[in-house]
């Protein structure tokens, strides 16, 4: 398994990665394969990204799981030249939760993910059922996770008979974290929303904090929801909602999946989505 | 090395773990040894705490660095069963960064730790200087951490001319990270604290979100300042200041220290402490 990434990761980065990794090493415990964690290191050219797949194949590795770089355009390139590597030495992938990063890029490979398009609508709606009014979504990269849980949200804005009015808040991507939330924060409060959808727990935390310094209360003035139901949601006492993340029924069906394509080299490419669920805390609903 | 946890660790738990672990990953790198991480589960009794250290023994390691458990009794407990097998193998330990749980608990190993007192001073000394007049220090525990750090912010109260006032809160264990934030900012609100020292940095998060649920606005009414400068400290726009944890140089110093006690197993008991440096974020000052 691995994931490429440009920099040295921030614990929001790496949050993913191991809500990611923990089906795997759950589903191994079953014994019927074992993990191989491996990562691409930051600064490795076209050469050594194709040959690290060689070496995958010769330590008798059957197939390769993999989580695309989202962050940067550097990385994703060096994603590529792994992969080339592994199609040169026969080596099946299997893309865990996101396509390769790119505005609605056509699938090259097999895709087991969760459930990101029911993420943005379940969460949409809730907003919705507690009254809130104005929704926003934010959404920061150009990847498939982004682009479906936006759909979602559209398809639940849209449903709804009192106006479809869609309040997408695209964060530039040259933002730091320390530019990034004030920026996030500043343009909910310009628009004046009273509910947001963000793309990550971590963000949600983040964007709560600027909230409260501008003098707004979550989940009263804005209710606030994030994704992946990660561990930093129930660290405080301020609980993030969420829409979690299935990593066991991920795992298990990308070993299905990567199963049949071992077998099955010319079957059309399967994308496999896997439903989470919404999960309700003070974020949104005072307890 | 190892730490025993008596139940799931949340992220604030962990975290602590990491940043000691850190250290000796990246002296690893220099070449003299080789780090084997080693977790006490959760429910092992006193024979197989007791065995694992045999197990340790028999595998060829010279000695155990071990950073004690914090948090209950019952872990307490199992730390010190793990450490009685190591003593009837004849295996040196070095505590790392704190001496066993107990009030004022006499040495019974080496201990490598951070300076907490001068911690304490350093951050206490901090909020004085920005012209705070009501600083309260949280403490959660009775280890030797939360002991020295305290002892440093008394010694800071002390040495100001306009009055000694300490505000100790002393966070009741059985609460949970749901309860124990609201009731820690309750307790800083009815002090009327406007500077506050937490014993960790997760705990200066969860507690800067309570106070600006209450309305009061950080730093501007309450100055936060947390320990060991954990990535959590930098993941947000509203940066934590805090005394960082100086793990390489911890590291290498409990090389020497066990060295030292291989060498000369009768020497006495020696704590050495080293310091970390005060790290100001936007928690205490107006970036």
């Amino acid at each position: 398994m691995g994931g490429g990434h440009a920099g040295v990761p921030g614990p929001w980065q790496s949050a993913s990665e191991a809500v990611v990794k923990v089906g795997f090493e759950r589903v191994a415990t079953e014994g019927s394969f074992a993990v191989h964690p491996l990562e691409l290191s930051p600064g490795s050219g076209r050469v050594e990204a194709e040959l690290i797949a060689g070496r995958i194949a010769d330590n008798g590795a059957k197939g390769v799981f993999f989580l695309p770089s989202r962050v940067s355009e550097e990385a994703c390139r060096q994603d590529e030249w792994f992969l080339a590597g592994c199609r040169r030495v026969g080596l099946p992938v299997v893309l865990l939760d996101r396509n390769l990063r790119g505005v609605d890029r056509p699938l090259e490979y097999d895709l087991v993910a969760s459930d990101h398009f029911d993420g943005g609508l379940r969460c949409t709606e809730h907003l919705l059922g507690l009254g809130r009014k104005n929704v926003a979504c934010v959404i920061a990269s150009p990847t498939s996770t982004h682009t479906d849980r936006l759909a979602g949200y559209l398809s639940a804005l849209q449903k709804v008979s009192n106006g479809y009015s869609p309040r997408v808040v695209r964060v530039p991507e040259h933002l730091d974290a320390r530019e990034a939330y004030p920026w996030i924060a500043d343009e909910l409060v310009r628009i004046g929303v009273d509910g947001v959808i963000c793309y990550q727990d971590y963000v949600a935390v983040g964007v709560m904090l600027e909230l409260f310094r501008r003098g707004l209360n979550v989940p009263r003035d804005v209710a606030v929801v994030g994704c992946d139901d990660l561990p930093i949601g129930q660290s405080f006492a301020l609980g993030v909602s969420s829409y979690s993340y299935p990593s066991e029924a991920i795992a298990r069906t990308a070993l299905r999946v990567i199963a049949n394509r071992i077998a099955h080299p010319n079957d059309p490419l399967a994308k496999v989505v896997l439903a989470g669920r919404l999960v309700v805390r003070d974020s949104t609903v005072t307890g």
